[in-house]
């Protein structure tokens, strides 16, 4: 999200934020999160509190029909809105899908795309229960899914002293957008471009990360963008330290970056679409592997071998952002 | 919905539909239906079922830039997904909104935009509480809205016997989009191009039907089609009765269709977005007009003063539809 995009959700928030009943969270986080029992005519202790996202995925800003197959564009579509319940350590319920799709677009490819969106489905158990279906000149799915937990955990719980955690790799799907984009078809690019075309969103350890994590986002615009959004949210400063990184990402991203000519750490800190978790804990949490701390103050660091430097969020090149 | 895109929902319904735990009703009506005491974890007697739903308006198919405004556009669009949870017999709880929006879209079109949007959510008591914001070449509004209700009237209930049933306006909002499509600025069109421009979510209508109906569906992509649907579902034949309809419709559609140079008949039968109310119910319904009976049989008929003949639903010239 660049600063223009992060102005646009400022302004949409200040617009359409309003209270209601049952509404625990609104706009601002990766989920919105809701209470059924608060409803009038509810009765009942009832129990669990839901989480509700919506994702978009657009032909021309993230994915190119000519580069990604349709059964890879439904699956990868599917998670990119479960990796936002995981980091709400939720557990996904069911999920509703509206499909633009242009004349063109034959039963085959919707064959396709159907069993990508299925598979992913099953994969993380929220069946698609229905949806909207219309004509558009470019290939866009939207998805929206509903999922519960006892409470959820916001972006807004970072605490000086925490330290951060990580589930997951960073840099590797941005690696394999790329190997596709030009053709590459190296074989130390495999593991990036399946990391782009297949990623899972990393449901068991948002529910590992639930019972001790004070604040977790998920990495869908980069760890930059996204560690600065949860330092935003909960008002503290997230120090990312470079060899830590450059260890949990290791050789799979190092000999990504070689076969591309990049640089590792600019993949890791500035490549999106990954869906790792990034959370801020005082305890360890199984899966996670710790790369920073948090602090009094604002903003984001990077600390490396000469010591520490501001971290600007850039280097991705298209908005997409939960408001 | 033309036949090809009937075809693309059972499709895609026989590759998506899939049970689990708290899905009352799933692809094939209105909104899903949900019962959130049936998830794991939840405890106690709940209460209430919740109906979700999801629509799109997208730039080429739904309206052109450049003859609709943004608050407006906002308005209309969350009100055709509010109009599905008005035919549950719902009400409506809150919102997600997705933008797909052009890198021209400035500040100053958001702002109206996102007015519009919170103008309807105020009208229907749904505040928006989330969303997601992504940049296309087109301009695209995706819209999801829970509501709940105790129990929803579906599509799939209307029974031989039954009288069918009307709230709200048929036609005047195709005649409405033809105006600003023509660009005419005559008197006899200006009720029609307000229809088109600020439809409403029949909220109430919905809530007073949801006693006594058997069965009911919204009207958005043409009475014929929407009639067929319903017949569908139910396995019912649905006999509109012409001039019975043409009563409904009235002096206001007749003036249009004049304008316009066109019949009113064909508005009412084939013109969507109105977002009127049908509904199948052996008793009379506050606010409803009766337009046709339900037989035993299947089917959609017209009964003229000539007779009664087959209608099919055509005419509509975009196909945008609920899975």
């Amino acid at each position: 999200v660049g600063d223009s995009e992060l102005e646009k959700i400022a302004r949409l928030a200040a617009r359409l934020g309003a209270p209601g009943p049952g509404i625990a969270l609104g706009i601002g986080d990766d989920a919105a999160v809701l209470d059924p029992t608060r409803l009038a005519g509810a009765s009942g202790p009832g129990g669990r509190r839901l989480v509700w996202t919506i994702d978009e995925q657009t032909e021309g800003t993230h994915f190119r029909r000519e580069l990604v197959g349709y059964n890879d564009l439904g699956f990868r579509s599917f998670m990119a809105a479960a990796s936002d319940v995981a980091a709400m350590g939720a557990e996904p319920w069911c999920a509703l899908c509206a499909l633009a799709l242009p004349g063109d677009f034959d039963d085959a490819a919707l064959d396709d795309l159907a069993e990508g969106q299925r598979a992913a489905a099953e994969t993380v158990g929220a069946p698609i229960v229905g949806g909207n279906l219309t004509r558009a000149a470019m290939v866009s799915i939207t998805t929206t899914l509903l999922g519960s937990c006892d409470e959820p955990i916001t972006r807004r719980g970072a605490r000086p002293g925490d330290r951060l955690w990580i589930a997951g790799s960073v840099g590797l799907a941005r690696a394999g957008f790329l190997a596709l984009e030009r053709g590459l078809r190296d074989r130390r690019l495999r593991g990036a471009i399946a990391a782009w075309q297949r990623p899972m969103a990393r449901i068991d350890d948002g529910r590992a990360m639930a019972k001790t994590a004070h604040a977790a986002i998920d990495v869908s615009d980069g760890l930059a963008r996204d560690a600065m959004q949860l330092a935003l949210a909960s008002g503290v400063c997230v120090v990312v330290g470079e060899e830590r990184l450059q260890a949990h990402t290791g050789a799979a991203l190092a000999r990504a970056a070689e076969a591309l000519g990049t640089e590792a750490l600019d993949l890791a800190l500035h490549g999106g679409e990954d869906y790792a978790l990034l959370a801020a804990s005082d305890r360890s949490i199984e899966g996670f592997t710790e790369i920073g701390v948090v602090r009094d103050g604002e903003g984001l660091l990077l600390a490396g071998p000469s010591g520490e430097r501001v971290l600007a969020p850039e280097g991705f090149d298209h908005f997409a952002s939960a408001l």
